[in-house]
């Protein structure tokens, strides 16, 4: 079992500076503690609560400053895709795509995502069991694309509200493909604030050290230098100055999560 | 209040002839019982719970036969788009365009159907809450296009299954928008067949009369020859043969509905 | 199928005039419209969401009250039982013992009720999936009382909300024992307001509309001459000067539904 | 923050002997690993899925048993109480009284309870947000004894199913009173195998662990001999030769967990 990964970065790409400023220092961080880093921003945020909110800087633009990112500082990065004409050019620029949530049963998507050859990181809808993911796995692996990552992201709870199954890590590791924890999405609340959604910030490190306690390949947590101030998931994101000791704490609980199934 | 409509036929356009069969009977059936119908088919079952399941006609092929089920009958015809690039070509052949329930919050998808000047009916996420569909038919609304329904198709309820908040439908009334109650859908077992979903058929109809019984503007609920030999959702889907009984005691309880209420 | 039953009256015994105006209100009204009425009232809140809240008028207290009401009007009573040893005792006074839904598991409760001879009434409880209740059934039945009736009052969904799963009234009747829904404290909120609970009023007798759509022998429905000064359940009682119009709307469901089935 | 607690021991008392070679070995277990032990089990099943089911060995002689247990090995013990008789004489044997999930509203039991001095620990019920949980450890408070723990085994997720909200223990440690995770009863399958529960005893360990990864102050954990033959619960008991191993996983993340907060 091999240390786990880092997924992390600012929810969007808000402009050049931001994205470089962020992944210098969250790369230092990284290389510190020696936790490998995917770089992780959006493009676009193409499902936001309501139509009002910022959608993102767009494809073109986004794409060359992820590019940058990468070879600047020579950390993998990753983005989302929001349909099939998006996953070839962002195959070009980024190492891992991402698919949304909401759109994890969207075929044309899938296919798309796994003929570029790049890793695919797909999140479990919020609607869907975690043994159900082998399906949508298996539509991936069907381009003969194997390198596909499965993240959880908490499940309908009523409305307004997810929960986390840490049940769902072991059974979505069933299917052989590495597990990934979405830490920060896990405590949204969806649409809990009428017009965006809230979240519980302070619960995302306490969730991500029962995820690594569980097992789990990968930790994805978006972190901001300011996020009350973020255009997206601000009540979510982990402020960059805490990044430090929360990823020490998780390092040590990852450790002795794989030395005791050693 | 006007009469309940009814948007109903086979869940895809499985060929020109089926298309034209099932849509002969069931204007038939509709016009006997004096009930306003939209005929409903898709081209394209974009998000089958398993990659090898079947896909359906086509757009092109798919928007032919339906233009033609409109011309031939006189019906208002509906049909289901994926992404934004399909909703102007669709609007073309169709009256109503629909937006998939796991598509609800994709912005692109919304802007696109709203800016054909179409009828747009949205179901709800199973994700989502139904104050929270007042910011989705904002969307719609944004570029003008106040002809927007509204659909209640069931919330996760656990792995595996749905429940009808009846609550629900008055809840999404507020908007001003007519709300439909999709009582086939409602009554899926999403995933529940391991590589396919299940559903409980038997509870389409008295869902549908509880629906109405509360209030509503039109039944969605899809119907075949054949279920159980149909190439999709045939555990939830009426017999053809059952429906001049099930809508005959529909329309007695949306009579008595809109009676009491005036 | 006979017509339905209305299980009503005030939350709790307040007292002895309280009681017996509420039930000659009642009473009338239920005349008037030709509906069978069982007149419910509880002589202890043995659950409230706060120990500060009132407990309400005791058992000694409660059960000659109630025997007037009986006497008075000439009407069976029910109330609700909390322990095995209140059984007995609350047998001589009421023809109907209800089962809370938190207790309708406790083996002890449910024989020594079943043992009185009563009516026996169980709540399913907001844990409970409609097909274990025949299981609960069979609890009672062991004793040789078969007068049971089972009633659907809501299922947990995400914290401080309940729903209602309609599908459960037929499910429940397959037992062969009469279902009942409980529609005011199915809009319950529980703990909603922190240290009491919330309820939807408004939601009520919509409801009660789809349940008889659906097909119930009784409805379960809690009236106050002014709730919002009630000492319990005020968020979801109904008006006692409502109750006429309501129960006139319910009645023309009943019987269509009904006729329908016919 | 001290190290955890276990609660721990078979589900039921089936003898005097087998308690007392339980107990043996369990207390042996516990001592190599300088784990404190509450020795925990039931006199009596007041709540099976079924009335068939076996309900124990009743209150006399599993007091009597469960006081030489305490005496022999010199631990503490707990038991659950079912109604409010029985919690004086049960607080005679034994040294906490534990209030089953159901009954977790139930205003007399807790007095009772309370008023024995005892300490109490009480089992959020799975209808129940962990926030309400403050009105319940009040109205014990409210007899002037606050030695109360307050325990998470599982929320409502659908019908069948139970869910872990890891967000619950630090929910419920507002309150100040220690957190207790229960870890068998936690991966429960209520009902789910049509006359009895069922459960996911591969679960248990990994759920312990990310409980204590989040931080808590007991595990509460059943363990018997043959739990497949077991007379309840055996589908999520930990079988007994599997106990020092898991057990000392867990301690080594207590350990960082409590290290790490400090």
């Amino acid at each position: 079992d091999l240390p786990f990964v880092l997924i992390g970065g600012p929810c969007q790409i808000e402009s050049r500076n931001h994205a470089l400023e962020v992944a210098e220092e969250l790369v230092g961080i990284c290389r510190a503690l020696d936790i490998p880093l995917i770089y992780k921003s959006s493009f676009d945020k193409a499902n936001r609560t309501s139509g009002g909110a910022a959608r993102g800087i767009g494809l073109a633009g986004g794409l060359a400053i992820l590019a940058e990112v990468r070879e600047k500082f020579g950390v993998p990065v990753l983005t989302d895709v929001h349909d099939a004409s998006q996953c070839a050019p962002a195959a070009e620029a980024v190492d891992v795509l991402q698919i949304p949530a909401f759109l994890c049963r969207q075929t044309d998507l899938l296919l798309a995502a796994g003929e570029t050859g790049a890793a695919i990181n797909v999140k479990k809808g919020q609607f869907l069991a975690p043994w159900d993911m082998k399906n949508v796995a298996a539509k991936i692996a069907s381009t003969g694309n194997e390198r596909i990552l499965l993240t959880e992201r908490g499940a309908s709870f009523g409305y307004n509200t997810l929960v986390t199954d840490f049940r769902a890590l072991p059974e979505m590791a069933l299917t052989g493909y590495p597990v990934v924890f979405d830490a920060t999405h896990s405590v949204q609340q969806p649409g809990g604030q009428g017009t965006s959604s809230g979240g519980q910030r302070q619960y995302a490190p306490i969730l991500a050290r029962a995820a690594l306690a569980v097992g789990c390949s990968a930790i994805f947590m978006e972190t901001h230098p300011d996020p009350d101030n973020a255009p997206s998931d601000g009540p979510n994101m982990i402020p960059l100055s805490q990044m430090p000791a929360v990823l020490a704490r998780l390092k040590a609980f990852d450790t002795l999560a794989k030395q005791a199934s050693a």
